[in-house]
């Protein structure tokens, strides 16, 4: 703020509030000076706030007042005599209409837009956000286990779907990370797939993406299961090249890395083995408080690693028609090299054979 | 559109886009021209938009080219030799940031913000929506039904909520439609309570508000159960004004009539009562694809009911340190009066209680 002569700012994105003070509500902001923090909530959430931010300047604003009133008449009182009046907003977050509201309370103040100053802080996690998300890696990793022994040839995706969800919060979870993928053969291609009525005994695969949410924080993993006792050669060539450009580009991941060396390391693994373009997407993403951050893993991103950043890595072959096998793991980097959050799960071929 | 002088809108909403389209995906904005209607989506969602949405235009960027580009590739080529050339946005979706980019590429187009405009269409549903709602609160209906009588003591609210979801997800939910609350006792007259390891026997009675998620559409409802088999007067009192507040002011619920007058009806009983200032929200509001639609039924909404609008009706009566009482149905305005959707789930006193 000092850096660019900006003596307030308004963090209007809901994560970032919460990432900033602890406070896991919503419908709040948070307004900054050089002098003074002052989250901006509701009646709703006052017992919340109490709880949750001991010590943090909290306006509770009556039902009649706007929120736009209440940033206003605040900014104002702590304020007072301050030059520029310059209020640093989030660009990301901010709309076209909320901006207009702003500008009706706040007519002598410059609006300056900003983009990232939050989230570039959220790319680096502190000791206590890295073992929230490892303790979400655990909940995901005991729910898979169970699911995976659980499987049966008649169960449909949907089924799997919900025991799966069930479990993850029967050993901890407050929610899903994210809408969970059980997909069955030829459907593990669709990149997005949607569970449905097919059933495991349908393929000879079944791809599942899922992820834990918990305290705020959540993890990310695939593994694709061998539904058949006999996988045929080409199942095992192609699941041993994606294995193989995984563990790859994971052993490469430290800091002062950039993030599409690490991503062609696996690009270049799968290329090389004929299969470059059914490899479609990047080859992971940061995540925390929301499962996909930036930085990313692809072919153009020039960002650094640093130690902190918590990045998947999941490569992935999908043949239309045939079927897709993705492995995703998530990786700490760490002060000298990297740290596999998710290596409790079993990743090797013979691991990923189930008998339904 | 012809009205405001605005030859061309861009949908950026994904909600209001999926309300347009049928598309269920997200990441995808609609443009509408007074001649055309082009979904702009990406490469991971060819499939499901030509399953989705037959014989809508669809433009599926390249991984290389911006959303930003592609739309004001598309709005230019769609648009030769139309005048004014002014641009409709949603003004309380469209960032700052997103304005800026559209700007660079669209520099001599003028952009109009709007607001509401797919909103206010969303207000009155139509048949296949009200079904899809009907099903949403049946299925709502029976998980509440199986996780009232698989109640125990010795259950904590998580273990509770839990099992509710899995209910729902079993009985055909998508997903739940909003986090659910389990609240016991005491912790039920905190608005937003956020269910813990309190245990149902802890108290004299067990709030739990849930919904359901299906194709798009949710439904909302409470119940408080009553967990102990000699309730007090107190509690019964309680309910029974609760009960009434809300029975009254579902009767009055008609095409015609406005929004504040039906809240007044229910605030009226529960004031007489004594209990005013401990209903401190608005009776209710509309949902659809949001749990939270308007218009809201409360103290200054000077709405006009119209058939096709679905309403919850949930007053309360919350005592700190004691416990709060809600009562929430779902209810369609019709083309004479309304329906209660969710009138099977039962709310007579004697019918909540559970021996536990």
């Amino acid at each position: 703020m000092k850096k660019e002569g900006i003596p307030a700012f308004l963090t209007t994105d809901f994560t970032n509030v919460s990432y900033l003070t602890g406070f896991a509500g919503d419908d709040s902001y948070l307004l900054l000076t050089t002098q003074s923090e002052t989250l901006v909530s509701d009646f709703r959430y006052k017992e919340q706030i109490a709880g949750e931010c001991p010590g943090l300047q909290a306006y509770v604003r009556p039902v009649e007042e706007s929120m736009e009133n209440a940033v206003g008449k605040l900014l104002r009182e702590l304020s007072q005599g301050v030059k520029p009046k310059r209020l640093g907003v989030e660009a990301d977050s901010m709309t076209l209409a909320q901006k207009d509201r702003f500008a009706k309370t706040l007519d002598d103040w410059e609006f300056v837009p900003t983009s990232g100053w939050v989230e570039n802080l959220r790319v680096v996690k502190d000791k206590w956000e890295i073992e929230e998300i490892r303790r979400a890696v655990q909940v995901a990793t005991k729910a898979f286990e169970v699911t995976k022994a659980s499987l049966r040839g008649d169960q449909t995706e949907i089924e799997v779907r919900n025991f799966l969800d069930h479990q993850m919060k029967l050993f901890g979870a407050d929610d899903v990370g994210f809408s969970s993928i059980v997909a069955v053969g030829p459907w593990a291609a669709l990149c997005h797939a949607i569970p449905g009525t097919r059933r495991v005994c349908e393929g000879e695969l079944l791809l599942i993406d899922w992820g834990v949410k918990l305290n705020g924080y959540v993890s990310d993993n695939t593994r694709t299961l061998i539904t058949t006792a006999k996988p045929s050669t080409k199942l095992r060539k192609i699941y041993d090249i994606v294995l193989k450009a995984q563990t790859e580009a994971i052993k490469a991941i430290a800091p002062g890395k950039k993030c599409a060396d690490i991503d062609a390391i696996a690009r270049g693994i799968i290329t090389d083995a004929g299969y470059g373009k059914y490899f479609g997407h990047g080859l992971g993403h940061s995540f925390g408080r929301h499962v996909h951050e930036n930085p990313r893993f692809n072919t153009v991103s020039d960002h650094i690693l640093r130690p902190g950043t918590v990045m998947t890595v999941e490569p992935g072959i999908y043949l239309p028609g045939w079927g897709g096998i993705r492995i995703e793991d998530d990786v700490l980097v760490t002060k000298n090299a990297h740290e596999v959050l998710s290596e409790k799960l079993p990743k090797q071929f013979e691991e990923m054979i189930v008998s339904l």
